[in-house]
């Protein structure tokens, strides 16, 4: 017997969850693999640095799920420090450069998975590489930003120390939150009509007030101009068109796009949004021994029927747990995404899945919306707080389009039973009558999904 | 335009629900609603029994979602303290008695809502009419219990006082916390093998390992035999075969039939389980006029396709608005239930739908289980707890047939996942591919119903 040969690019989620899958199918002598990871760190949670730079998270290393050194014990050639500088399709083999020492050198493979993540969007304001401006991608930023926030100390004279947010998707409320927790004064500047955009902004306007109530100041419809520096070179303060925002330190969140650069440049088909396009088994499309996976690839939107680019851990593990079983000589498919979504800003909670009232309109599809608010638990019973529910149905079909959630106490997972939902194509009528759990402390008689659903009938009938 | 009557047997959930929505659709000038109910209120979460006699819930009247008054205030003639004794279906009328005066009369109905609940399973054994045995089963109930608890006052010596809990189900183990909260040592008689026969005994055990650790002692085979007095007639003492367990207070919390004795008498179908049997409209089967909904009739489970009698006030309470859209010109249909139940013990989550191992035996499924331990949270996650869930999928389709959690934090509601997935027919592998909102606050990168999922997968493969 022959022994295949793997080479993986990207030591994080998508990258070594593959390469163990594979592992527990294929023995070393039949399966030798190579994973090359341009950082330090494999299988780390880059979703988990909000909550390590809040201080909820005590050590770096406790979001790391496993180590260069666990991988290497299963058997897994893993080399840290060593980025791949290009793909040679035509001959199955990977240029490498060692980041330590410079060494170049080729690695033919028989199977490939490209698994390199996204890059951090740094949009070209002048300043944005000042010391004390700080994303938020991997763990060597959270440590930078960390030393910076070290470094700063407490505030002079009993005056808080100011952070400026720049962004209010995901990453930018959650370090809103960070930041809050070691006692900043928060800014968060939003170029969009309210924070949240993955959410319509009627939701995303429960959001902002919210982070009003928590002390947190979000600006709307703020582009930033450019980043001030001080005497010192350090950041002293972001401008935007109107104003400018005095601060000690500037957090990133703008978001990220696929790291598809080498891809691109070996030929590989990339989408609208620059992420690797793949089949149902992960594979890229058109190639036979290359897969892709994580945050380079764009998924299939199961409810809009177009690809986009969602980067989440969730996906990430599953499309490398399906790559590796695909490789590994089991079978496995993605069939797809929702679009769910969850986050939280101190209590306050966040959900979302399927289409947003654009993204509906953006493929030609006729809805109606309903609103609702309602309790987490029976109105009765302690710690109750109110919900508000957001829900999309196809006009004449009823078909569930989407829903959004914005409320508190266990209020956004309840979007898991509208992503089930979406999945299996249920109409708002057959969703009023699901049988969902009910106790008073964990719901009111009609679950908020329910009362959602049913005043989405009422919309559906009525138009 | 003629006057319709539609009279309402039982001022409930599912009763008063019909009532209203029926109101909703047509004016009084259409229809006229007569309801009768033997007891003083109406529209009572029974549900929430447990946390008032707790202390989580201050008042009795919060427990009461719509009073007597405020349903007349709607249009609905609400006749309390009246109760019905016949059912003339020949004639299209009821008998009732005024349960003051004694005064009975005969009202006539054009439609007919019979909802008259259940009634507690009071086994005939010596002593259960004793002072201090106490059923919880609506609110008369419930205050009568708080008056034996302030009666009985604290411990003398610093002794606690003993309460003995009969029934270790849903009402048994609220029961338990709920006397556990008022300082009782809590003693619980399980007839059964484990506590909450409603999961499979290897996930009630963990409920009975839970209890054990929040100081509640837990007799499983306890079948009692006797409830012993002392010589001032109250409870002392509650015997079973093997042993007695001194009381100061006796809960019952045994459960609960069908009150189908009017129905039956005027030859309305009921079917194994005592509970009245209905069509998809929430009809009474072979009657034109009359409807039943709530405690009183069997739900198709959908999974299993028997009917089953589950009393639970979310069921009692779709069913209303079903009957009353029906009657009111509009449309709707109860499709059936899965059999999703959740409940908890102080912490302690318990959560269950579909089918138990015994179910899909009794049904002549064929079936793999598999069980997992879990988190709530990313592991890394401040109060991230352990959870244990437990899946069955049939042999060879793979298809969900049911799951059951035991665990803390937000566990309970997960099982809604699985509830609309059993709704939709789908297999564990397309549930290993849900996308279920993820953020370390809320959940792991792999959702632990997706991780049941998974080794469930492997489990159909193997078998």
């Amino acid at each position: 017997m022959t022994t295949e040969r793997l080479v993986v690019i990207g030591g994080d989620a998508a990258g070594m969850s593959a390469a163990s899958q594979a592992r527990r199918f294929r023995p070393p002598q039949e399966l030798e693999i190579v994973a090359f990871e341009r950082g330090r760190f494999t299988s780390y949670s880059a979703c988990g640095i909000p909550y390590w730079i809040g201080g909820q998270v005590g050590e770096r290393d406790e979001l790391i799920a496993r180590t260069p050194e666990e991988h290497r014990a299963r058997a897994i050639e893993l080399r840290t420090r060593t980025e791949v500088t290009e793909i040679d399709t035509d001959r199955g083999r990977v240029r490498t450069r060692d980041l330590d020492d410079g060494t170049e050198s080729w690695t033919g493979w028989d199977r490939l998975v490209i698994a390199t993540g996204a890059r951090p969007v740094r949009p070209p304001i002048p300043g944005i590489e000042a010391p004390g401006v700080h994303g938020v991608q991997n763990l060597g930023d959270g440590q930078a930003l960390l030393d910076t926030l070290r470094a700063l100390g407490p505030g002079e004279g009993g005056r808080s120390r100011r952070a400026v947010v720049v962004g209010a998707g995901y990453i930018g409320v959650e370090m809103a939150e960070a930041m809050l927790l070691r006692g900043f004064d928060v800014t968060v500047l939003n170029r969009g009509e309210q924070p949240m955009a993955t959410l319509d902004p009627d939701m995303g306007r429960l959001v902002h007030e919210a982070m009003d109530g928590l002390g947190i100041t979000t600006v709307n419809g703020a582009e930033v101009t450019e980043v001030l520096t001080g005497a010192d070179g350090r950041v002293r303060a972001v401008a935007t068109a109107d104003a400018e925002y005095p601060a000690d330190v500037v957090v990133l969140g703008i978001g990220v796009e696929p790291e598809t650069a080498l891809a691109r440049a070996a030929g590989l088909p990339t989408g609208a949004y620059g992420g690797l396009l793949t089949d149902l088994s992960m594979r890229v499309r058109g190639e036979d021994a290359i897969w892709a996976g994580g945050d380079c690839v764009e998924v299939l939107d199961l409810v809009s029927g177009r690809e986009r680019h969602i980067p989440l851990g969730t996906h990430a593990n599953k499309h490398g747990q399906i790559i590796g079983a695909n490789i590994g000589g089991g079978y496995g498919t993605f069939p797809g995404v929702v679009g769910t979504a969850v986050s939280k800003v101190c209590d306050l909670e966040i959900a979302r899945t399927g289409l947003r009232e654009k993204d509906a309109k953006a493929v030609g599809l006729q809805y109606v919306t309903a609103t609702v608010e309602s309790t987490s638990r029976a109105g009765y019973y302690p710690g109750a707080a109110p919900m508000t529910v957001k829900i999309l149905a196809e006009r004449g079909s009823g078909r569930l389009l989407g829903l959004q959630i914005v409320g508190r106490d266990g209020a956004a997972k309840r979007v898991d039973v509208a992503a089930v939902a979406l999945t299996a194509g249920m109409t708002v009528e057959r969703m009023t009558q699901l049988d969902l759990g009910y106790a008073p402390p964990f719901s009111p008689v009609w679950d908020p999904v329910l009362v959602a659903a049913r005043k989405a009938v009422r919309a559906v009938e009525s138009r």
